[in-house]
């Protein structure tokens, strides 16, 4: 059985969302990041990075939302979660994952993991003071290139979508005007309408 | 025939690395960040981002190199560079790359690219004093992991190479004691001598 490692409020919820969409069967395993449990030496024996998500399989353990949401994409393929027999399509997907992944999340982070990249605090502080525009600068890109009332792939719900969902629903807590969005807004009004969504978003 | 855009230096030589070891025609464009080409009107066309690599299909334009990596091994199976009949070991292969990117990389990047992140010229010096700190302790779980000998996935070369390869030379101006890794480094040395790498890195 698929066991899935998250805190709540991570980034984890995308690949939980992914396991939803693709009606997988899997457990949860909630570390309590107040507790700094995913930094405990039973947690990095599963995952030495002492982050989450981590999914752990029959095969061992896959780390990184972007790599865990195509797994889960090829391993469900009757869900349709990805363009699997088409490269440039798939190429698409894990471009926009991988933006996702090593800029917009990493812009958000420096907001409240500021630590992970200076000591002082003053520094911390300077970092946090920018995170409003530089998460912004990331979602004019995202905005620009969201197609009108669809999917982030265009009609198709791919694994970029509860993937974007999860880091638009930092926004408001990343100081970021939300109204200048109004294509991310919409995408998530409508993701939050899905069973899946909701039922990974219940305790 | 596909395009390549690339500047020297930057981590767009693990895309490059790939598309020879694949033996896949493509022509080279370099942008020269010294006169600021990746944020000219005609790049921002490409690649929105401003960033590199970008790679130029005939389907339109792919970014990020964990996706150009796995869209090159999908492209041309027969070099076999990447396990694309195994959801979990392509999982593998995925997570490591996605570590690079959005951990490893973005670690590195806080030394030349601190601006990024904050604007207060203390903040950044801040940010630069870290960096040998930070991407050491990414080498150390790197280092942890690979092989001794072989591949970072073991016997099989695969698309994390070129991308590990890329990112540890980038070791000694990081200011990172390279000594502490001899796996990370016995690794770089046997890349620096295939043919693929040596054509890559010629001008």
């Amino acid at each position: 059985m698929l066991k899935l490692y998250y805190s709540p409020g991570s980034c984890a919820l995308a690949s939980r969302i992914a396991l939803e969409e693709a009606d997988a069967p899997y457990e949860l395993v909630r570390l309590d990041f107040s507790k700094s449990e995913q930094r405990g030496a039973d947690y990095l024996k599963i995952n030495p990075k002492g982050r989450v998500p981590a999914l752990s399989t029959d095969r061992g353990v896959l780390t990184e939302n972007p790599a865990i949401l195509a797994y889960i994409a090829q391993s469900f393929p009757a869900a349709k979660l990805a363009p699997l027999d088409d490269a440039f399509a798939f190429g698409q997907v894990q471009a926009f994952n991988a933006y996702l992944a090593a800029t917009v999340h990493v812009a958000h982070a420096h907001g409240p993991r500021g630590s992970r990249w200076a000591d002082d605090p003053a520094a911390i502080a300077e970092m946090k003071r920018k995170v409003p525009e530089t998460v912004a600068a990331c979602f004019e890109l995202i905005e620009e290139a969201l197609p009108q009332g669809g999917w982030v792939m265009g009609g198709q719900y791919t694994i970029c979508d509860p993937y974007l969902f999860t880091i638009a629903s930092w926004l408001e807590s990343d100081g970021v005007d939300v109204t200048r969005f109004p294509k991310v807004l919409d995408h998530r009004n409508r993701m939050a309408e899905r069973p899946a969504v909701k039922k990974a978003q219940a305790i």
